[in-house]
């Protein structure tokens, strides 16, 4: 488990999301990380984990496995590929790339069994609530609409994110709550912060950033900031 | 291009197909494909295609690519993410993954824009003419039934290379056309390319056998011959 | 709301499924369910529905329906669409076709705007306790690797129902739990309501029945039974 | 076989693809057929297939069916239940609908078997001539980009229709070639005709109109029109 405030970028599959490009933002992320004294997880595409994995030392995961085991199957990746390129754990059920109740709760399962952590992401509070029963060690909620808009869900629709507190702490006082979905500035994850949640899930405000060590930077002293506030 | 014979390696996911044992195959493939004189082609998993490629002088392609492009597309992976990370080319539509006829094309045509090779499998003699008006530079004829077998489909069922051979040669000219499913010997190479194919795709033959490399060998020495022999 | 003890008949696609044979099932089950004092829901395939619905006076509710609003979705059936023919509800989420969960969750909405029912499939007891936080009227359990098999889940794994009742009971009191999978006999029927649940799902003990009627009359029979001693 | 000019009439799933409305477009195609002597096949959803067919005597086909055979398949519909249920054949991969190619394969071979009519569709000129490999009875080019767009490919794309009556041509000499995509008035029917395809698919221009019947009639009479002028 990972001690929060947590900030998760998630890399995509930008043009920035590859090799040196990658590996600079990796390196970036460590730096703020030590720096600041917070939680940097990072999200690159299967091709990129073995090279950041090795190259820098704050948790890798992947942006998502195939509920498949190993053996014949071609173009899938079961949790055991990651875990041997490096990689910490695995997002599951991200809104671009959902999957079936059934498999979402075998990976998590498997990811237990593999000693690697499991991030569910969920579209809205009775979804988080739902997946929370099958104990991820993290849960996003994230709004679909608000990925990639540049509007924060934490300003737009902050009654979203209490709701999920709420309804997924009735069934699960454990897993780590985690606000997803339009986080572009510092102020967004503080808002995340002040709501409730742990920490944030972000992709494009860093990925496609011109300074992205500076907008990680103030992200991750508003989350220092406001996680201590709380506390 | 590659130059027949051809003899592709399918790495799955078994449990050699990742790491040390993922680059020892690779390196073994690498001497065989250097002594013998013959294109060997990998087809490793997506975390394990940079360190690959990095390490050996021989063709790396990947397992399946997403239909997607640059973006906001988590958990998926593009061709232009492959080819970043060293890749050649792909597999398209294998019988454990398979696409839309959409898909496919969109995939092929797309290669041909990033200057990346194509592998397209089948399972039936139609499906393999199908595809090959798509101008694939590969297509595999791939019996579903016999992938994993253990028994060839060139000895088990040479009458549907024979078919494929014709349907495909009646709107496709150029494509290479190979043999997979069942390949476990250079017995089983050999017939495939007495049969008119110009190589084989092997998997659990090799990525599972007691010396892969004597095994390689074998095949690659037997493709040689009955590519010789035919000429 | 359905008034327990219950069974449910699914369909499924049998030969039996269709036309004459579909309607006469349908006859049998509309007798039995007013004589023995029991309520029995047919799933026919969609192409019964109106028949059904329109012929006998028992509830009548699809196998499935697509996760998409009335418009330009080809070849996909709206909640809207079943309910036109006839239908009171919809499986959701059954082994044979699974739903992504926010699938499941808007289409249990979407069930309560349009007042119909909702009966969702579960394979394992924290799916179902997972599932059972979003609120469909009913629930069943089913091992898919029972489905089918002749072996009722009720003899062959008790402890799993026995679970499913107490982990779907912590989060969600009102849902009508149901058993499933490899129900062949009166005595599975007596065995799953004793073990805490309010019915059950058939499909192949009664659509493959030599005598349908007489089959499910013992069942029906063996549920009322044990119903009575229970409370 | 069905004789040319043909309109197909999809139905799609809106809020008028059902019951009375249904029945009510139905009848007015029947009665078009007859009056202007022209071939109406009539696409509406599963669940109203059994009516359509057994009160209008005009084809009727299904919007899709599953690549399954008759068995344990919960929710799915194999091309024995549209038979059933009176349809004389199906569409197959609509681009709301896509399959995989050799799901294609299967279900063109498995309607030869049922004695079952063939329509699919194809997005680009080359996957239409793919598809034609496999021999469906009717090929339909329609762009998704302007499927209900109200602008018609034969106005926007005439280029695309050329293409693909000349590339499927090249490989298939019997299939019957169709234009669909955008198709709102006589006027795009006559285009359709003229630029030598055998008739149209139409959507949203019929299911939508105040007056589909004259809308149809005018369709109708273009096009037996542009027919009698072609030959």
């Amino acid at each position: 488990m990972f001690k929060p405030p947590i900030i998760v970028i998630n890399y995509k599959v930008y043009n920035t999301s590859f090799g040196l490009s990658a590996l600079s933002i990796a390196r970036a992320a460590e730096e703020v990380s030590k720096e600041v004294g917070i939680t940097i997880i990072l999200a690159p595409p299967s091709t990129e984990i073995r090279t950041l994995a090795t190259n820098v030392n704050i948790p890798i995961i992947a942006q998502h496995v195939d509920p498949v085991e190993l053996g014949a199957y071609t173009g899938h990746l079961p949790p055991e590929a990651v875990k041997e390129a490096g990689a910490k754990g695995f997002i599951i059920n991200h809104s671009e790339r959902r999957l079936r109740i059934d498999e979402v709760a075998k990976l998590i399962k498997r990811a237990y069994e593999l000693d690697l952590t499991t991030l569910a992401c969920a579209d809205v509070p009775e979804v988080a609530a739902a997946i929370s029963i099958l104990n991820p060690d993290m849960i996003a909620i994230e709004p679909p609409e608000l990925i990639g808009s540049g509007i924060a869900v934490s300003k737009a629709k902050p009654e979203i994110i209490v709701k999920t507190v709420s309804k997924v702490r009735e069934v699960n006082k454990k897993t780590t709550i985690l606000t997803g979905a339009g986080i572009s500035s510092a102020e967004d994850v503080a808002k995340a912060i002040e709501l409730g949640t742990s920490g944030v899930l972000v992709a494009s405000a860093i990925m496609k950033a011109k300074e992205p060590k500076k907008t990680l930077e103030e992200m991750a002293k508003a989350a220092v900031k406001a996680s201590a506030i709380k506390h």
